[in-house]
């Protein structure tokens, strides 16, 4: 099982999220390309870190939206999107062969993920902006959303992911974030989810029902302290089960 | 001989230029990255108008400065303009590659291109990001200029650029942009002064005397229809008097 | 009657529009306020050569969004769009009272304009904006929109505008851009169409029906030489027809 | 004797310093205007817990240049630089009238305050912005910079400023940063140090030579928890030597 996680958001002399500890948990690092978060010279650093660690290298692409982290949706016209993003892979790409490797797949971030498990034209541009710059890059996302869809027609190796914290609904969807239980706290019983997950497939939905969930990477989160132990646990939950926290794709030059 | 020229400079819905024009003139394309002009489709349409053409593409790096153009000295730390330029030089690769070619030389831009003739710290720093990001990459820069040293000191090939429509000292330097002689105008004159420094490797200084220029490439201009007339006489002549026009690279991936 | 123009959207080295042509033309000058066009220096000369000529000054506030010029939809938190349109406002009045007058009215440009037609909620938010920022400045806008309605209701004084080049539906919406006999493209018909409204209060819509549109001020256009010529065209109409070109709010500090 | 500190300088997600304990502590604050730091929304955030605590408000204008935090010097062209201060100012202050108060002073930040301690140019743009846009508004700097004579010389009200945490030369000027004693730690000796200067006007400079400063207000610092205890200790110092802490302006629209 992959491990993955957020990196590189910091923001010139703005800091988030503890990218050191991070890159012990996880398997593979989606790090920032700029346009939502990361400065070069963060991304540099992140990426010579991941390096350092044995870490694969993703491009977290996103909307050019500094101020608003790219969670904010933006209709973007196809053309305009590709661009973006294919200008995005290549700058991470440049960085992490820099430092030493290369990027290894495509995670969209924030709004653009969200809107990509629907939004039929903004899926087929991330597809077509990845098949444009590398069509062997595999792509993070969610089971059953129209990116996966559209990637996997296209030819894309897709990677479906779960997220450690979040609860689900008994369709197999995530529980909105403003809904009661869509953020998991506990750290214990969040480990015990993956390690269940891991091993057998299987989550309990909110409703308690016990549902399917095929998932080759766990999305887990390093902006806080809490975030952080929370990572730390999952790992720790699935090393004593025997599941092998590895990621999808190799690292290396 | 080869002729370069600054392209993919608009931004959005605001166009500089006449790319098209200037690619039929031109063997090889400065295309802008994106810091002080150039937004990614743009980009990538001039690559992809480059590629058609057999024109090589080459990174026309500079400072994150979309409102002064890139034409504003900034005091940047090294570290920070080593990764700044290493993400520029990935971005437009990026897009040079999904064009069909990629990015095969490195020209500054504005006020980079001039501070780094004197500035020791920030021609290192130029150096060692191309370096990093390929040191294979030719750079194209002033003759006798901090950065072209520093660069053959580092083991680059240097790409030594004349401009076919400024003023010489005596010295070998360009006559400063406020004085009396910096701007040539005559495109009848300059084309003939670029033919006998392509056959000769001799110009005439603003004083009269025959100085020695050895330039492996002219820079021309494309930002006004005078700038287009007098970049198609100058190729133009080159042609008549049998000059080869041709890149210091070829192109292709 | 008013005419209204969109000014100042230069940005840096790029030029947009010839500010100095639809001066000499329209009564009211919606001039940009950074985000989406217009850095400091080209608001500046802009409000300056206004002043100069009488022109009242308004605030053409928009998405952050330089690189798709606010034509981008961009789904805002209220609290956001509330400061980044009050900051907008502050800046432009600031440089239009160092020019010598002060931002005299609000009209939103491109997405957030056509956003908050329907769009109750950045709808309330550009409302809210205003009425912090100066609860006395008129809003230009829409009639029938969201904004125009929310707007009254906050006891803000509501200009409605015409548009002297776009097509009418019967119901008095204007044809969409992409359907046939969005654009009107005769200066005479344009002229005459804004000398009817004008003087009758009426339009005759794309499938031949007369309509009553009322309107305190018709949007011109100066973004290309034709759109120049259009906009001297209904000036011209209306002056000769004898109604008087004047500013819904008079200018001065 | 006024006490001032840096505030507003977060942008987005990215958090930085603790603007609400700075506030108990200080009663300027140098609110950043969005060009090196500070998103619209925690602008108008930072300005309204100002008012709630009678705080005035002052702008903090620096370079556009978010990745650098404003301290890498531009070299802007002068037009450039009072456009880009008026627009900085004008914003400002429109958040802060609507958050119930206005900008009552301006003091440049980082690279900007240090090049005008010099830089005769540069020092005439940020008067000249400043004297357009108003000229009753104060002006904080250094004493003996470019910027505060030439400010006098235009008849701008001079506010000289000192650095509770910084070392001084017998000279008078700042034990430049990279050199030791430059940055003072201890709080108690810089409350100390912060007592003398309010009640006697000298300072102990780094060779033990006892100099005449006069300052009217002092610069505190809240980018840590250690800055922010430092902050209390003058504080709480000055008041116990019965000096009182007031801003040099009163608040109040």
């Amino acid at each position: 099982m992959d491990l993955n996680s957020d990196l590189g958001e910091s923001f010139g002399i703005w800091e988030l999220g503890d990218d050191e500890a991070m890159l012990d948990v996880v398997s593979s690092a989606n790090v920032a390309c700029g346009f939502h978060a990361g400065d070069p010279r963060t991304l540099l650093t992140t990426c010579e870190q991941a390096v350092e660690r044995g870490v694969v290298i993703g491009a977290q692409v996103g909307y050019r939206d500094l101020g608003g982290f790219g969670r904010r949706f933006i209709d973007y016209e196809s053309a305009d999107l590709v661009a973006d993003l294919i200008y995005q892979l290549g700058a991470l790409d440049g960085l992490a062969r820099a430092a030493g490797d290369g990027v290894k797949y495509v995670k969209p971030h924030g709004a653009l993920y969200n809107t990509i498990v629907h939004h039929e034209l903004q899926a087929a541009a991330v597809v077509e902006a990845v098949r444009r710059y590398d069509p062997d890059l595999p792509v993070l996302g969610l089971p059953g959303s129209a990116f996966l869809r559209l990637a996997a027609d296209a030819g894309l190796t897709c990677v479906r992911e779960a997220f450690a914290d979040r609860g689900y609904r008994p369709d197999g969807s995530l529980v909105p974030r403003r809904d009661v239980g869509a953020l998991l706290q506990d750290p214990d019983e969040v480990a015990a989810r993956m390690v269940r997950l891991a091993t057998e497939g299987q989550l309990v939905a909110i409703d308690g029902t016990v549902i399917d969930v095929a998932a080759d990477s766990i999305c887990v989160h390093g902006d806080s302290p809490g975030a952080v132990a929370m990572a730390h646990a999952v790992h720790d939950a699935l090393a004593k089960a025997e599941v092998e926290i590895t990621a999808f794709v190799g690292p290396g030059a």
